[in-house]
Order: structure tokens, then C-alpha cells, then sequence
């Protein structure tokens, strides 16, 4: 295990052992542990809870960096946040950091009504929760928060997903594929049996490129936002800001999250009618697509949008596109605030 | 030589020999060979030629299915229309079809500007034109239309890019490259010297999969578009349809195109101000992106546009996105045919 996935650069957060996890796909993982952060209190009346579930290739250091803050809609101060992280992601229990017949290759598929039924233990048996105030979500954390609203739908008071859709779409599906393709190539992967991951570098490079090309917008290059973020030329952003970020990951934990991603569908729960899984839903939702997202399109969250009861369409802008997510774009993260502070306000 | 690159498949088109060919890069092609298909007839006036110059893995075929016909906009009994295929598609001198010093890995680095260079030759020494009534030109197509317009100012009575940038985007460059790295990073690539180029399928068929990705658009998939072009699901549209079309070329002619795609830039002229070398256009110039296109973008193309003295902007709609070139959507295909008939009814 590198110093990657550690609480030097993603705590605090706290191991939490949720038990045995009976899997979709077949199999469980035992003594499944979940990676959490928490800021903030519960409230007396319990009412006061709020869920974050991360995002690939994400961790709860990010969402806790851009999105919770003193006096912003998460205010610690006001709300027990829980940012629980995916399993897969290095931090919960992942390739990287089991052992024996889950370790590396070997692990399980995992998909997103695993890691939703994870998160509903954690919070039912060890915070004695009966609601959430709101479950956030950006991009896999949007397919969560849907899964969520869709599976307990009582428990939901509000959901915001953010960049991200309920049904993963055919489009996105490919994508992806893409990315998956770009690590397996590696002729180093060795079916995911590699020596060191750092042997796989390659294979991460050339998904880092994928990422800069769809990750972000034509209009953020044209507009020459990475100089804004420190980077005189296209080549040194690619080189050290997006493979950079992706070097130290493992690419077995990324692969389980692109499996995961590729399949988020709540119309699994209503043998694939979307229009009656988004009906179940009871939280009041704001649909937050970013207006540039070059996968997760604004057209493709306003469709799902409109099925869903009572719910408003709550677009972002940014030319930062899907990446946005990380918080580049100050303008787009307080237009994120506003809605939360609306939806939050809202009985 | 595959029976692919073939009069059979890509016929009737003739190989004119234009000479020695010095290129901008270093080192000449000797004897170049154009592959060149000619509609209609020259007019005594010689004042009814008509330029089309191919897309990257295009060939003169396409351009006469989809955009040549009787009583359309480039209709044979007005013009005499001459579709050049561009070096190194297979049919025109190429990695592929070149021996020794030239043979497929050392084949020499070419830019658009040979191209037209190239071109140039052909219509002056061979057919005795000192004007075009219309460079009309898709994609990389459109990249040899600008260097048209702009190196011989005086040649290029008017000008149709469609779907396609005078000086290629930083983020079209890294698609470009990922392209590129689909292909290279496949052990079987062999840094170009394949046994066969069958020997490279699987990084040929990444390739497809990421045109799948870039090539159309989300639009294009969330409403099933592939289902109307006689694909049952996408997986059938990757495989049937992308991958199929990509299967039978040589990895070695798409790289040198990669590379040159990757370089277009009528800016070398003046020493990278765009602005002056597209205020040397004397053509009168429709800009035609593709509303959907997701490298070659609308905006991308429309602030190029402001910079071509008396030139007009006419977007084309399709959810087909940049590979509409195709000619998969009718009504796009009807637009442009009457931007081109307006463009060639003023004098």
C-alpha cells in the first residue's frame, strides 16, 4: 500500500467495519470497511444528517475541501456531514488493501445498490439514523444519491445529484469503456496480476489523456482556462495536473470503480422502467447537470429530471465541464451553494 | 496491398504523377502519385472547377456518394468537380503503397501544407487552372480549404469548410493523440514495422471506439440514432458499424494523417497570427460547423469565422454530430447543399 491511500493525504477519516456485504453480482465481501469523515453533530432529534459518497477516483478530502465550509449550505455547524468514501477507491475496502481471495484482480464486482446498502448499514446501525436531510452527490456520487432516493425512498428527505445521471447512458457506457481499455492495454496490467502498479504507468497516462480530452471542455482550452490554473501550455496541464493525479492511484481500484460507473441504473429496481424507478422517489431533488459536461450532458439529466415528482431542473454553468466538479470554477461552486441553501430551506 | 485501397472499393480515380514533391518537414517524395476522380467537364473559360480535398481515413468515394449529383449543388453538367485524395490515405502516395526509403514506418512526415502544395501542382501543371470557382472541403478536408484560401489568395474564388478549423485547437490535438496512442500502444504496432497491419486490430479497434465516443455525439445516442442507421444497440453500432469501417486500414497511412491533422495551422504563414493570415482570404467563405460537433465545435469555428474578411457563418444542425460528414443525416446533407448553391450563385 503506497502512501497514497492514507490518512497522510486523505484524513481524517474513520475505518468503520460494517460486517459481512452480500454482493449483487454473488459473493460479499466480509468485514466490508468503510473509509468516513464526518463534520458536524447529530442533532438530538437525529434530523440534521447529511450524506456524501464520492466520486471516482475520489476521496472524502475533496468534497470536504470544496463543498463543506462555515457559513456555505454544508455548514458543520448546522449539519452532520458524512462523507462515506466508495468502495474501490483505495480508502474503504478496495483491491488495493485487501487481502487473500478479494486481493488485487481477485476482488468482487461491486455496484452502486452495493455500496448504497453499505452506506444504509453505516448509517442505520452505527449512527442510528431513521433519515438524512440531504444526500450530494457529484458524477458516481450523483449515481449514489439516485440509488438512494430511489431505494429508500422514505429515508431521502432531499437529494441533489450533481453531474451525474440515474441510468448511466449508452453514450457514457462506451466512455468509459474507453478508459477501462487504456489501463488493460497496458501490456504491463497482466490481467491485473501487475508487479508494482507503477508498472502500469502507461496504461494510466493514456487515461489521464482520455480524461483531459472529455473531462473538462473544448471551450475551457479555447479559452485558455488551464494558464488560469497555473499551467502555461496545454502539454505541462496534461502532464502535471491530469497524470499526475491519476499516477499514484491503483489501477485495480479503478477498474472496480469504472465497472461500478458503467452500470449505475436505478431502473434495476422496476425491471428497467425508468420512469417508475424516478417515480418512487420522495425527496424533494434539484438536478444540478454542469452546462458543459461533455459526458454527462444537460440534456441527459433534464430527461431523467422531468420523471422525477416535485423535482426542480437546476443547472450549473461552468466551461470547466464534468472536472469542474474539483472546484476550479469559484463562480459554478457558489451557484452549487445557492441550490443547496434553497433545497435545504425548503420543508 | 489489401484489396481495401483499390480501384474496386474506391474507384474510378486516377494516379497522376505531379513530381518530386519537397516537403515542409524535410526530405521530398519523389514521384508523387495523386489519386484524383474528376466530374463533369472544364468549361473553355476554365472557370468552373471545383476543389474537394478528403478527411482524415476519407477517400475521393465517399465525397462523390454523399456530396456530388445531378441537379445538386455540385452537380457535373455545371462544374468540373476533382476530388484529391490527401498523401497517406491509401490511394494517394502513402505508407501503404510506397517502397523502400518510403515504405510504411519511414514514410516522411507531411503536412496540410504539402497537401496543397501538392494540389496546386496538379491543378496548374496538369489541367491548366489558374482559378477554382469553390474549395469545398470536410474535416481535414476543411483544414486543406483554409491552407487553400490562404496560400493562394488569388486561386480561390470562394471557399465551403465544413466541419473543421484553420489552426487546429490544443484540446483537438490531445483527442488527436489519444487516437494516435490507441494505435501506437498496441505491442503488436511495433513502432510501425507490423508484419501485418491485421496484426494491430485491437489497437485499430480502441481507435473506433473512442470515434465512437468523440465522433457522434450524446444526442446522437440518447435518441437512438444508431437504432435508425440499422444497429440494434450500440455494442453492434461499435462493432458492425465503427470498428468495421476502421478494420481494413493501414495503422501507418492513419498515423501520418493523425500527425498531420493534429498540425493543421494556417498561422505558419505569418508567423502565428491567425488573425493576419486569415485577413489574407480573398474567397468568399461559408464557415460551416456542425451543431453537434464535439472537436471541431461551433464556438471554436465561429470565432475563426470573424476573422475572414466578408465571410458568413452558416452552422449546419445535426445530432449526428462531426460524423454527419458521413452523410447519415439527410437534411444536414440538405442544408449544406443549399449553403454551397448560395455560396456558388454569388459573383
Amino acid at each position: 500500500m503506497s502512501i497514497y491511500y492514507t490518512q497522510e493525504i486523505h484524513g481524517p477519516y474513520e475505518l468503520i467495519n460494517i460486517g459481512d456485504l452480500q454482493l449483487e453480482e454473488g459473493g460479499n465481501i466480509p468485514n466490508c470497511m468503510l473509509a468516513v469523515a464526518t463534520f458536524g453533530e447529530l442533532n438530538s432529534e437525529k434530523n440534521n444528517a447529511i450524506l456524501i459518497p464520492t466520486w471516482y477516483s475520489g476521496t472524502n478530502k475533496i468534497m470536504e475541501q470544496v463543498y463543506i465550509g462555515e457559513g456555505r449550505a454544508l455548514d458543520p455547524s448546522e449539519y452532520f456531514i458524512i462523507i462515506v468514501n466508495q468502495i474501490g477507491n483505495g480508502l474503504s475496502t478496495s483491491p488495493s488493501n485487501s487481502s487473500g481471495s478479494l486481493k488485487g484482480a481477485r476482488f468482487p464486482l461491486v455496484r452502486i445498490g452495493d455500496d448504497v446498502r453499505a452506506q444504509h448499514k453505516l448509517l442505520t446501525e452505527h449512527y442510528g439514523l431513521q433519515s438524512l436531510a440531504l444526500v450530494f452527490g457529484g458524477s458516481m456520487g450523483a449515481q449514489q444519491t439516485y440509488e438512494w432516493a430511489v431505494r429508500y425512498p422514505d429515508f431521502v428527505k432531499r437529494a441533489a445529484p450533481l453531474a451525474g445521471v440515474a441510468k448511466n447512458t449508452e453514450h457514457d457506457f462506451i466512455f468509459t469503456e474507453t478508459l477501462i481499455e487504456a489501463i488493460e492495454s497496458d501490456p504491463n496490467f497482466k490481467d491485473g496480476f501487475y508487479n508494482s502498479r507503477y508498472a502500469v504507468s502507461e496504461g494510466l497516462e493514456r487515461h489521464a489523456k482520455l480524461w483531459t480530452v472529455m473531462g473538462w471542455s473544448t471551450d475551457f482550452f479555447a479559452q485558455k482556462r488551464h494558464k488560469d490554473l497555473g499551467h502555461a501550455n496545454i502539454r505541462d496541464f496534461v502532464n502535471d495536473f491530469m497524470v499526475e493525479y491519476f499516477a499514484p492511484m491503483d489501477p485495480n481500484n479503478l477498474l472496480r470503480m469504472a465497472w461500478k460507473w458503467q452500470r449505475g441504473d436505478v431502473s434495476r429496481h422496476t425491471a428497467g422502467d425508468l420512469p417508475a424507478a424516478l417515480g418512487r422517489i420522495k425527496a424533494k431533488t434539484f438536478v444540478m447537470p454542469i452546462s458543459h459536461d461533455m459526458f454527462f450532458t444537460v440534456n441527459d439529466c433534464c430527461a431523467e429530471q422531468q420523471m422525477i415528482p416535485g423535482s426542480e431542473f437546476r443547472p450549473v454553468e461552468s466551461i470547466d465541464g464534468h472536472l469542474g466538479l474539483f472546484g476550479t470554477d469559484e463562480e459554478m461552486i457558489l451557484e452549487i451553494d445557492d441550490n443547496l441553501k434553497e433545497l435545504l430551506s425548503i420543508n
